[in-house]
């Protein structure tokens, strides 16, 4: 691991990290943010946060303003890049497929399938390297925003055990029934939509093995409110099978950071309040 | 003045507006962020925001962090390009002179005096407009970063009366004994450095009338600590006629927006004590 990045920040340190990645075959970048007691050696939980579409590992540690929560929770902040990238990694001229769009899955079809494999990223390689590499127990929460509000949810459901918390800001809850979803799993995955329920909360929660409950905040000026998101379809798929779920829907609030960083307080205390515990 | 972009952000408002300025004689874009008492039609207090060199509009609403204590203490923040930009207008391929780097004076040389009439902007022309089309009163506090933080204890200085509080991240405190600052003062306000001497907070220091305390926050780590922005030549001026500065010296802090997001609190608290006072 090399690191490309750091500054001092709320009296932790962001930095940035660029590695060659077994998963993808790629090199990959991630923000790692390092509270004040991982910078004396003492280790701590990890927060990973999957972004959304178009994003890179930036966005996030530059407009969310999470340090300052992490930094008094004491949690180390883990915020990789959305999909692999370069010149021989397959992409398409559309900003929702390809690089910068990877669904944080494993591609099963061609091109995708050699470096599209973001599930094994996310799930198993990186926290490995960042328990490795890092002062960090293996308590580890994760959530996301839009696409990576999808990833967090989808991957904590299909990894009971793995994560002690969840939670997501506008989340692409059911791919399967949604444009975004639909053109990306068709692409990545294939034809047979069963093979798309795997990666889909809906039809996730209906067996989920693990009742961590859900905390979910939806903006209601959200341009992708009704078309990509339907935060309705959570709610029913959590009645019918009593999972635990916080759906927060508020008043004015876009699809934006500027969303995000509104209540990133609330998520980070949701998610200290497990890896604290 | 045309809107164009708003962005529900921690119960108040994110705006960006849209002008044609009379001073610069171009259109100039301008963030605007009203707190919840300004959305209930309330007047409140106008905190201006200057930015540093290559900055527009954009970096301080979406990096630095302001928004939600702004809106716990009912500030309206207001936070103007760095320069007159279009094609018209002078420029130069470095990114420390023409637009991006309009250094808050009136140019007098050629190319440049036509359009780079940022102080008449700043301190005449925004706050006349923003205190017509805002629910704002007439308290005006300043602060900034770089040439920004350069910025707002000039025009602080060479206004008095006018700002009631004022504040910097890492300024240049010494144009007239810098590169950046002896470059852009000869082009703008050519040879003649006794013109220099009003547009340098070392210099006006000495003579100011008004006795308004300055917040300086720097970094140690800041690659511009001794080359550009020399803390100590502050130090020593205020010391020399006992005006009033609280210069904090952080370790490990670089010249980023990181390093301004962890003091930001803090600075919009010293500029809360005076404006609502």
């Amino acid at each position: 691991m090399q690191r490309i990045e750091q500054h001092a920040s709320f009296g932790g340190r962001q930095e940035v990290w660029q590695h060659a990645s077994t998963s993808t075959g790629t090199d990959m970048k991630v923000g790692v943010f390092l509270p004040p007691r991982a910078l004396a050696g003492q280790k701590c939980p990890v927060l990973y946060w999957l972004s959304g579409l178009t994003c890179n590992e930036q966005n996030f540690i530059t407009k969310a303003g999470a340090q300052q929560f992490a930094a008094q929770h004491e949690l180390i902040l883990v915020a990789p890049d959305t999909s692999p990238r370069g010149e021989g990694v397959a992409n398409d001229e559309a900003y929702d497929l390809g690089q910068g769009a990877g669904f944080y899955l494993n591609a099963t079809q061609q091109p995708w399938a050699q470096h599209y494999r973001m599930e094994d990223y996310v799930v198993q390689e990186l926290p490995a390297l960042i328990e490795a590499h890092f002062p960090a127990n293996e308590l580890r929460g994760i959530f996301g925003h839009s696409m990576g509000g999808h990833g967090a949810l989808t991957l904590a459901l299909r990894h009971p055990g793995r994560y002690c918390s969840v939670s997501a800001f506008a989340p692409i809850v059911a791919p399967s029934q949604v444009p975004w979803g639909q053109k990306a799993f068709a692409a990545y995955l294939g034809p047979d939509e069963a093979l798309w329920k795997q990666h889909d909360t809906v039809a996730l929660i209906a067996t989920a093995q693990e009742r961590l409950t859900l905390l979910v905040d939806q903006g209601d000026a959200d341009d992708f409110l009704a078309g990509q998101l339907k935060p309705e379809l959570l709610w029913q798929a959590c009645a019918a099978t009593q999972h635990p779920l916080k759906l927060r829907m508020h008043s004015g609030y876009d699809h934006s950071y500027y969303f995000i960083a509104s209540f990133m307080q609330e998520h980070v205390e949701h998610h200290a309040a497990a890896l604290n515990a």
